[in-house]
């Protein structure tokens, strides 16, 4: 293709991997290169014709990027490289603390506008793709009610929470939907379901040397926020079984908006997704903001964005007349 | 509210009967008058406080009304009333004959530029949210495959095609997903599916007298385009249990993209619908992108769109701060 989409890689682990093979896919899209805030020298890439540059010299690749895909954490990189980064590029993030979003959706406004920059922020899944079916859900029928569950899926929160645990060698926590409260939901009838109700957690702890099991296991279960409102078991299990069982990172989950219409008609809508990679599944939703970002920017809509500011036409490499030709 | 959308309804079947509930479940929207070719006399709203007009004489409401919402057929009324309403009104319809979208969009684009309206086509769920999610599934997971499966429910024009065998008195066709083909899909596995393998079609048929029941199934069965591709079964029934157990219109559906990422992960995005009546659904998917359709008026966009043109945020009547806050 003549003239492919020219896009940086801002950080380079599970996320700025999957971005990379996501855009390899891409026939319209072209990686300029990775950015990293590691020796340049030590990252290895699936495409090592790419090269690699030192995060700090990024300032020089302005005329070189259209699009930055920032594979940061949330917690302690986008926070700062988001605004700053949005002042030199137009910018793609998977920003996910919820809580956090309008602060940090107007530190990158700031930014972005002031430099003409586009920055699509909180890409992903949820938030992203799940929250664009909450949006539908609730326009469509205002008469209803909105649920979310999510895994079954490797909660790397919870995973970390485990790992502070005293007596914890390494461990795994995966969030399970409870099957039954699913169906319920599906059903159309609107429960009220408890925390307890909607998921269960199971956790595969491989314990230090010496530690007691039963100490490590009640730790676990009654501490607050992570595990004491869940039902939630304890395995213990060997290094080596975490290493063969449990390298994996799937995920998913489903939005289900349940409401009535005219005469009371049940009407029930889903999104579901079942993910063998979550950081894999991640990325791709970020490649295909990423070509919409050019588009916003080149359109002249800059400043800060998220999904719900972007139409879906603008994801697809297809011209609209193909689209609705091909796909409506 | 201080300054709802006045919105008008133009033809007054199942649809448009539905459009009026759905705008009785949104605070920001007033119904102002719905618009028929029937005599207005003969037309009993679900609030009779409303006015009911001529179609012929809609162009003295030029003024008041900021959204017009075409409820007729896709065979007869829309192709005639489509461009002609969209020279004067700011409109939404549900044009589903997916060969002649493009002609459609074109008349309806010309019409709708050139006196400055805008006018979203072929809204509901198929066209519409399944085209949606057909395409973010093919732009985020560009190495994979796209399924539609339709059903269980009513399908209309296979009822029609029943209702024209001779020897037939009444007639309804439910179009069924293959269980087995469902799951093969949601697997991953990418599967080849014909015709056959995908749906099943049940027909419930009340004979003429004197008809013979095995001359009206031989017909049936090996109808071309209709039913000769699938596995059909026909049920005779009363006219009463036609009128008592199959007046519902039940519909729905999935639409299913697998892929793969990366190492060859296996990603499998899912959107389904589960409907008790399917004009109650539809209606109340115009009526969300009734409000879009004003927000893009007063936007300056104006011109023929589609679902893929419209972003999300401008179905909610939520400001954009709201939504990242409650809903991202």
């Amino acid at each position: 293709m003549a003239n492919r989409i020219r896009v940086g890689i801002a950080g380079y682990g599970n996320l700025g991997r999957g971005a990379e093979a996501a855009i390899a896919q891409s026939d319209d899209m072209q990686l300029v290169g990775v950015f990293t805030r590691r020796n340049p020298g030590d990252i290895k890439l699936l495409d090592d014709s790419i090269p690699v540059h030192a995060l700090d010299n990024i300032a020089e690749f302005r005329d070189a990027i259209d699009v930055l895909i920032l594979c940061g954490g949330s917690k302690n990189d986008l926070p700062e490289q988001g605004p700053s980064l949005a002042a030199m590029f137009t910018t793609i993030d998977s920003f996910d603390t919820h809580a956090k979003i309008p602060d940090y959706f107007a530190a990158v406004d700031k930014a972005a506008v002031s430099h003409g920059n586009t920055a699509i922020i909180a890409v992903g899944w949820d938030p992203g793709l799940f929250s664009i079916n909450r949006l539908y859900g609730e326009a469509i029928l205002p008469d209803g009610a909105t649920y979310t569950f999510w895994g079954k899926g490797l909660s790397q929160g919870h995973s970390d929470a485990l790992r502070r645990v005293p007596g914890v060698k390494g461990a795994v926590q995966y969030t399970v939907p409870v099957p039954a409260a699913v169906d319920q939901v599906r059903s159309g009838s609107q429960p009220t379901l408890t925390t307890r109700q909607k998921h269960t957690r199971e956790c595969f702890v491989v314990l230090e040397e010496g530690a007691n099991a039963d100490t490590v296991k009640e730790a676990i279960v009654t501490m607050p926020d992570y595990f004491a409102d869940y039902d939630t078991s304890v395995s213990f299990i060997s290094s080596d079984e975490l290493k063969r069982d449990h390298a994996a990172m799937p995920h998913g989950g489903f939005v289900i908006r349940s409401g009535k219409t005219g005469n009371g008609d049940q009407q029930v809508m889903e999104y579901s997704l079942a993910l063998e990679s979550n950081p894999g599944f991640t990325s791709s939703v970020l490649v295909a903001y990423a070509r919409a970002a050019y588009r916003l920017r080149k359109m002249g809509q800059t400043g800060a964005k998220t999904v719900f500011d972007v139409p879906p036409g603008l994801l697809s490499p297809k011209t609209p007349a193909e689209l609705r030709k091909a796909l409506l």
